[in-house]
């Protein structure tokens, strides 16, 4: 919660605006996040993960900073470069694209593309092949466990080291460049240690291709850098030393270029949520009855990430100061799915009540986009970018 | 699946529109179902749940048909009043409103309101002090577990019945008529006696009311009515039979009015979603290891009901008299939770292929409206009703 956010949301209020929820994201603090990762990893390019926020201030501002771009879909390609981004600046960091986005990128000048098996190799080759486009790079994702992270990853994305090892010498068989290794650990990784098994995959992987005459250059880290929630979490710094550590263990002298995809760790602590109560009422008349809360807001409003009660926000309100009492917290559509925390209730002040605002913190990550179109008749989420 | 369908996907696929997934629900379908509706129930008023699919063509044949309308906000109570609804056949059916909505809804006509609690019973009482409208009806939701559902309820909407006696002496006292009782037995009910148990509180709380001098006149037998995915569901006429069995059973010869809100039953088999398949890919080498077959259509884009794998559609492909395999079944985006079916794998042809267009059937409710606004650039789901 910054003086700027809280600025803003005062003048909204006062303006009568005020009619719904509304995300507020301060660039100041996305401006102190890009800075914190530059210093802490001086020698890895950034690429914001897009999919995070897509705001175009946002992508203007990290644009002009010198960032570059990790995008989902040729939408997201787009953005990049409306906000100033230079096409080599762009990765298309999806494993999952239609042949026809391949072209559509290509011919927008991107050359860097992820993969995770053959057939997306092969239908990047075709795509090169039919759009002419040169010096065009891959990337192969390999799995990793992601232990420790609170928004675990399935096995969806990425390859098993000895696959990646074939997938990548396929590329290079069809004229692309086999260019490096990604892997994830998880998003919102609190386990600095985590780069370090993944590390060790992707130098074994450099050491077989280079066998094999094929001269990787590339790791592509990933995100997973946290931002805080309920809890706290390692400074960027650490994570920084321990994966130059990591580097240094499994690559000694010959270190690989690096790149990173922060998302989270960039914009989710520039933005705060501003939610009002809808109701505060009991199941039963039994006194020892739990609470339950309703929010303007909940899981198709832009708090997805309260699924399987996974990402735990920090909400404020002014009553913090009372005792608080376990609560279920609810969102506001006629959907019995629309719970963010039961099993483990959240504990709110008592004397919380009707028509109270209340402030989500550490909003800036997957929330605007993640918003239903209209479920219930409700508005995407209101969002400001200041 | 219909010929309408069919012929429609067909025309956009020859005239070189089809570049992303398609949901097409048929008119001719939904008809069929309100009759099935009206003939199984005679002497109870339909409710539409809005919130199921709120496509305007659609309200507008409803309302043509003589439905009335399960409404969840005031943006949902404006559609149906532009789609010919007049404003006594349309219920605020969300339990959870703010105060300022219930004084637009009253101001649009409405008088009718589901409530759970005596807070909202209050904000009611304030906004028809506010508004001056008279003969406004609130009705209380109850509890129910939900057993048998494949999609069942949270404890988030409804009271334990001994509760909901004095919400609604609460609203008698406010000069609000009490009308009634509702529950809901969880969505796509697949045990045609869930309501028994329900309206056995029902009338149990008619009776209490009756005590205190207050005679209530409605019971609101919810929605529930399953729709055909994979497995096949009782008709409407079975559920018909035994709520009518039920409601004797409790209230004698003294039959109270009664409605329904179906959503699901109503639209759910009218609609299919076209898809195309991105990528069919393995994890490792290793010949055991199972499939993954990825579509541009996922949870964040129109599947949310997949979350936790709770409903499972039938899906059609070109291939299906070949032979099957289990599937891990992904949607497009860079989240790793959007995976659909991992934990039962689905079964899909072995010569399914990337660029293959499958059919979702059974997709005409809880998917449109459910697609997030924008989540890794993707648009919301294209819709068409014919």
């Amino acid at each position: 919660m910054t003086e700027r956010i809280r600025d803003f949301l005062q003048d909204r209020r006062r303006a009568g605006l005020a009619d719904g929820p509304v995300l507020v994201v301060d660039l100041e603090v996305v401006r102190e996040n890009y800075e914190k990762f530059a210093r802490a990893l001086p020698d890895t390019r950034v690429f914001y993960a897009v999919k995070a926020n897509p705001e175009p201030k946002l992508l203007a501002m990290l644009a002009e900073l010198g960032s570059c771009f990790d995008t989902a879909s040729v939408a997201e390609i787009r953005m990049a470069l409306e906000a100033g981004a230079t096409p080599d600046r762009i990765s298309f960091g999806n494993t999952i694209k239609k042949e026809r986005d391949i072209v559509r990128a290509l011919e927008l000048g991107v050359r860097l593309f992820a993969v995770d098996c053959e057939a997306e190799v092969e239908k990047i080759a075709r795509s090169v092949g039919a759009t002419g486009a040169e010096d065009t790079r891959v990337f192969c994702r390999i799995l990793c466990d992601g232990a420790g992270a609170e928004w675990p990853l399935s096995r969806k994305f990425g390859c098993e080291p000895e696959m990646a090892v074939g997938v990548l010498e396929h590329a290079h068989r069809l004229g692309l460049e086999a260019y490096g290794v990604s892997f994830h650990v998880g998003s919102q990784q609190a386990n600095t240690e985590a780069w370090d098994g993944a590390l060790a995959s992707a130098s074994w992987i450099f050491r077989e291709c280079a066998e094999r005459g094929i001269a990787l250059s590339m790791v592509n880290l990933g995100g997973g850098f946290p931002t805080k929630y309920l809890k706290d979490v390692p400074a960027v710094e650490a994570y920084g030393n321990s994966i130059f550590q990591a580097l240094s263990k499994h690559f000694g002298n010959r270190l690989p270029e690096t790149i990173i995809e922060p998302g989270r760790g960039m914009v989710g602590n520039a933005g705060v949520i501003e939610s009002e109560v809808v109701l505060v009422s009991k199941k039963s008349r039994d006194e020892d009855e739990v609470r339950w809360v309703y929010l303007d807001i909940g899981k198709f409003g832009g708090l997805a990430e309260t699924m399987d009660e996974s990402i735990r926000y920090r909400i404020r309100t002014e009553h913090d100061d009372d005792r608080k009492v376990p609560c279920v917290l609810a969102g506001p559509t006629c959907d019995s799915a629309d719970v963010m925390y039961e099993k483990t209730p959240y504990w709110l002040p008592v004397s919380l009540q009707i028509g109270d605002l209340v402030l989500i913190e550490g909003t800036g990550a997957y929330t605007s986009t993640y918003s239903s179109v209209a479920f219930n008749g409700l508005p995407p989420l209101e969002t400001h970018v200041i």
